[in-house]
């Protein structure tokens, strides 16, 4: 019988990969007729008050670097080797900074089960040089050849592992996969609704640390409720359109319809971003050091080191890209926010002229 | 010539009328071929510091009382007598408390232009004993019998006052008003989208109360934004919902498709509200009460006169008349978000037990 049990593999071990390595370390226990008891998670090795990480997270159960006080169940095992990691996985569950996927999956892919199911919980995307954005999850399915799922929504990884109710959404293309999906991933404080479109629901994720850029720098000017409520609306109706344009260039089915927008990964998703997110926090500092130095303010580099302490702002460089292929396509006046975003953050425009790069927005004609 | 140009009034002198009476106000100065420069303001005679709050609107061009520290433009010219506002206009502006509304036209009718159009700033239903939730605009336009559009969106009065940029969202049915109702309302930092379907509108402007009592309910749990972000999104849904069961019943028209949902009107309201709005504010008021004094809590009257001096909550009456519609029709189990915070408020329900309501959502199905 042992056999027919899948065995499910996180690779990444960030907050959000402790986060729902806790989730899914309790959810194959309690689904024995589905899940082995074991979930490996790939940690990349480092030395934390002189012990190894995994070595730490192996005894006392606890990821105490990045996600601290919050207990991990003892059958989650961490693994050093990815290797080790995921070559007997049925499911393997992506956390990893997007920036290291490709090279992991290279790494990986001559030992996976061919009949593996990706899951992604990247929300970005992979910025190649010279060939633009790709989508994290068509970069594991292409280098893997596996077919790839998608998990995304309003999921701030602190509040999930406090056991915080939330939402989220899991685009799978084969209905086969339903229902293993929501098992692996449900609780009563994480609340899965299952869809399809991978693609759209993965473009959302990424698009929004752009506009929650937009939400800090209006938090950073002071304005109110208003200001930041029409922030989050035209950059959602941007979200929307960029994203169909967008899939279509890739050669991928757009949404049928914006039902998608109003999934947790569309509009719930971006509303916590716009209060909650490291980017909107960015977008603040934006404005907080232009006030101080003038312009053209600090650069984000700087940012980057001070808030978050050397890890990167992935806003900011999706906004790049997304406006050199604007500008390719002669299609930057379509795309107010996105394009003052990307202005502010590359230093070109002074944050305090946000707003009036809004007042013709297309949306309002 | 001038009797061509449109007369304006503004029937009501609050926050929010006095803040469009500042716009109209201005509006019509900028559009001399299209408006005639004097605007009446109607205003309930109240004595402020021992002077009628019309002189003193008139003298010092400012509503002392309800929008202070705001100037009104001097062509603006508040009018203690409903009928002598409105009895010369050609567009009649409605932003007053909804409980006065149905009063107040039967006032006016004799009066009126035949040809006048309304605009209903007003966001609520109108409850009449035994008959259930009305629409404003529908009240106005049959106790008148003229035309009547909406104006809602993400516009809490002072910011739009204080000219901090947001948008909102005009609907009328003929577009044959469209441009008049542009340079009527549109400024630098008030954005106006013009659509039709006004009962649909309308119905945001009313619904998203009662979800911002979600709001304030999880913020006085102490929950964080992940689950505020699937508070507004699922009372979204309900909203998007309930709007087309009753606009059924009411016998007026559904929305086609729910982009109207995405204008200002729907989620940019919605969020402002949430984060903003005074229900935002009762709700979480209702969790303090309940944490010091113990269930059943605080009966909502009373915190009405702390935090409101005297005004009334529109959310629970809302919640009320909603709920009591759905139990007729048997569709409570559908919408287990604005049933939940009808029970809370009425207090049948522990506000602890918010987040239960929701596990077993019909949108995690």
């Amino acid at each position: 019988m042992a056999g027919l049990l899948k065995r499910v593999s996180v690779i990444g071990s960030g907050n959000w990969g402790s986060a729902i390595a806790k989730i899914v370390g309790m959810n194959v226990l309690e689904n024995p007729d589905m899940f082995d008891p074991e979930v490996y998670m790939y940690v990349y090795e480092e030395v934390v008050n002189g012990r190894k990480l995994t070595d730490i997270i192996n005894t006392e159960h606890e990821n105490v670097k990045y996600l601290p006080d919050i207990q991990i169940p003892a059958n989650v095992v961490a693994v050093p080797d990815v290797i080790k990691a995921s070559s007997n996985a049925d499911i393997l569950i992506f956390v990893l900074p997007h920036q290291f996927v490709f090279d992991t999956c290279v790494k990986m892919k001559s030992a996976i089960k061919k009949a593996a199911l990706g899951v992604s919980l990247i929300k970005g995307f992979i910025l190649s040089e010279g060939e633009g954005i790709q989508l994290v999850s068509r970069v594991i399915s292409q280098t893997l050849d596996i077919n790839t799922a998608v998990l995304m929504g309003a999921n701030l990884a602190t509040e999930v592992a406090s056991e915080m109710f939330c939402e989220t959404t899991i685009a799978v293309e084969k209905p086969e996969y339903d229902s293993i999906l929501k098992r692996l991933f449900e609780t009563s404080y994480f609340r899965c609704k299952i869809i399809r479109n991978v693609s759209a629901v993965e473009a959302c994720g990424a698009l929004k640390n752009v506009v929650g850029i937009g939400a800090g720098i209006v938090d950073g000017l002071g304005f109110g409720d208003n200001t930041k409520a029409a922030v989050i609306r035209l950059g959602l109706m941007e979200m929307m359109k960029f994203t169909k344009v967008f899939l279509e260039y890739l050669d991928l089915r757009p949404p049928e319809d914006n039902s998608i927008f109003f999934e947790s990964c569309g509009i719930a998703d971006l509303v916590a971003t716009c209060h909650g997110g490291r980017n909107r926090l960015l977008g603040e500092a934006v404005v907080k050091s232009m006030k101080k130095r003038g312009m053209p303010g600090v650069d984000i580099r700087l940012l980057e080191k001070e808030i978050l302490r050397g890890q990167s702002f992935q806003g900011p460089l999706i906004a790049k890209e997304i406006y050199s292929y604007l500008k390719d396509k002669n299609m930057v006046d379509q795309f107010p926010l996105l394009v003052a975003v990307h202005r502010i953050c590359s230093r070109e425009v002074d944050p305090r002229n946000f707003i009036d790069c809004l007042r013709e927005h297309p949306e309002h004609l």
